[in-house]
């Protein structure tokens, strides 16, 4: 290998250029300046950005695979969450050094998701930094005006959750703990699963919907200010995790974030439909409904017909 | 502003939300968790993501606004490498702290640059980190097919650039001593000027073509590898800032990188075509030809018939 070869591009070259799910509609994939993609007609595309820093997405010592299958899927849930079907993406891949091992252990994590995910590599940039730090533009075919959205919740409309609401919460400590942990107590955290093909059924069915990934609170909040409208959640119809009685622990669930279970509004006449999905997803649950906006109050949450104040579960901050 | 509104989503809404171009063909921008565009018929649409990081790409001490039209000019470069009309872009940006008068800054920057490009802000993410980071995916429209790439690099070619090459070499000492220079002795390194209207009239003149980027000497070796040929190069041809006379100052202009000049390749039979541009674009220069592949030398200098040895002379290395 020449001088010239060294560095940067032979990392891409021997990393990331093969091994990844080909799509259709790609003109040129990785290795020129851009990379080229056709959208098919009456189509729109749905895009993406989304960015895991080591120690505050991931833990650092978190072996690499895992960090990219966790950071793929985060970022492919966005697309699930508009009802759209993946098609590619471009890495931003800022690293401290180039660790052979490393680079090779990341991208046999990435083309393991992206092969599940049925996604394509379009391009990327690698850049030396002072952490580990993962950029993913995502990016997706939807039909054109059938894109699901936020600010389309109704009053009245019946609220929906995907499924199980906490499990990445509950199992973020064992995480911290042990990073390398591959065992079922890590799975919800590292493995989480973008509800792509039940957006997709869910387009012509559903009015708003987004997927929870600041936890289930904040992200109904997300709706609710959207919509201009009062989600009203009934905290006892929430699916929760084997084992989940107390208060606390209720409380942790639905305000942890990294569920990525689709939260979606759809009116009253549709539940019939929406229930018979729940053979294909049993923690498929209505969950609430919504109501006219109530100032200062864009969620309201129930537990035994009681009012539980909100104020401190409000889901992760960044600043 | 309620607790919930605090944080991450008021920055972005603060000043992110408004003051960018708007594109006809965006069917939904900042705010959901996707953006959605549609691509007219018969169009591809090409796409590129750049990352920078403080104290690699940028002094960590440069005013913002700079920082930011830097990242966005260097990204859309890369469409106007493929001939593509810029679109719009997502942005992630990982910042140490969220210092309001440093955002104001960047974002005052970052819509100036995009004003200036015609290119809307789709989309972002904003995270914290241990610097400030920024990367930014680019994309733009292209007829279909017509797009130019690396590859394409014929034998007999003649060799252009656009414009004078190693400005930004010669800029980049004093943006280091002093970043909040505003003079012209830094501009060439704060402002690089995508050759986006140029790579859009030479798609059908043209063979291969890419942005430097990394150095003439580096770029003009990747169209060499990408196309199986040679790139024989006249050093004396070469458009250079005034002044420069000593070997060692022109080695460091075509060895330094961030030019965001083209590179290209054209049949002899398009000279004159080519030439009839320079009104426009007055540094434009023939510098060399493409030659039949030389074992180990994708890239053969010569200044006043003696060949230059390029071993040292091979740009910027990550790692």
């Amino acid at each position: 290998m020449s001088a010239e070869q060294r560095g940067e591009f032979a990392l891409i070259q021997q990393y990331f250029a093969s091994g990844f799910p080909s799509h259709t509609n790609t003109r040129l994939g990785v290795g020129d300046d851009c990379s080229l993609i056709t959208l098919p007609p009456d189509y729109e595309l749905a895009q993406s950005i989304d960015t895991q820093v080591a120690g505050i997405h991931f833990p650092p010592q978190a072996p690499a695979d895992l960090i990219a299958q966790r950071a793929l899927r985060c970022a492919v849930s966005d697309l699930a969450a508009m009802g759209a079907e993946p098609q590619g993406f471009h890495l931003a891949l800022t690293l401290p050094r180039a660790d052979a091992s490393w680079l090779s252990a990341f991208s046999q994590g990435l083309k393991a998701a992206a092969g599940e995910l049925n996604i394509a590599l379009l391009g990327g940039d690698t850049t030396s930094g002072p952490a580990v730090i993962i950029t993913i533009a995502v990016q997706g075919f939807v039909p054109a005006e059938k894109a699901l959205t936020r600010h389309t919740a109704q009053v009245g409309d019946d609220i929906w959750v995907s499924g199980v609401i906490g499990a990445s919460a509950l199992a973020l400590p064992c995480a911290l703990e042990n990073p390398a942990d591959r065992s079922t107590k890590t799975a919800a955290y590292y493995f989480p699963q973008p509800q792509c093909a039940l957006g997709s059924r869910l387009r012509d069915v559903i009015h708003a919907c987004l997927d929870i990934s600041d936890g289930l609170l904040q992200d109904a909040g997300h709706i609710a200010r959207a919509s201009a409208v009062t989600l009203s959640i009934d905290g006892q119809a929430i699916p929760l995790p084997d084992g989940i009685t107390t208060r606390d622990d209720i409380m942790r669930c639905i305000s942890g974030g990294d569920d990525y279970q689709l939260l979606f509004t759809a009116t009253a006449s549709q539940r019939e439909q929406i229930s018979q999905l729940s053979t294909t997803y049993p923690g498929l649950s209505r969950i609430g409904q919504v109501v006219k906006p109530v100032t200062g109050q864009p969620v309201r949450l129930w537990m035994h017909s009681e009012e539980v104040t909100l104020a401190q579960h409000t889901g992760y901050q960044h600043f």
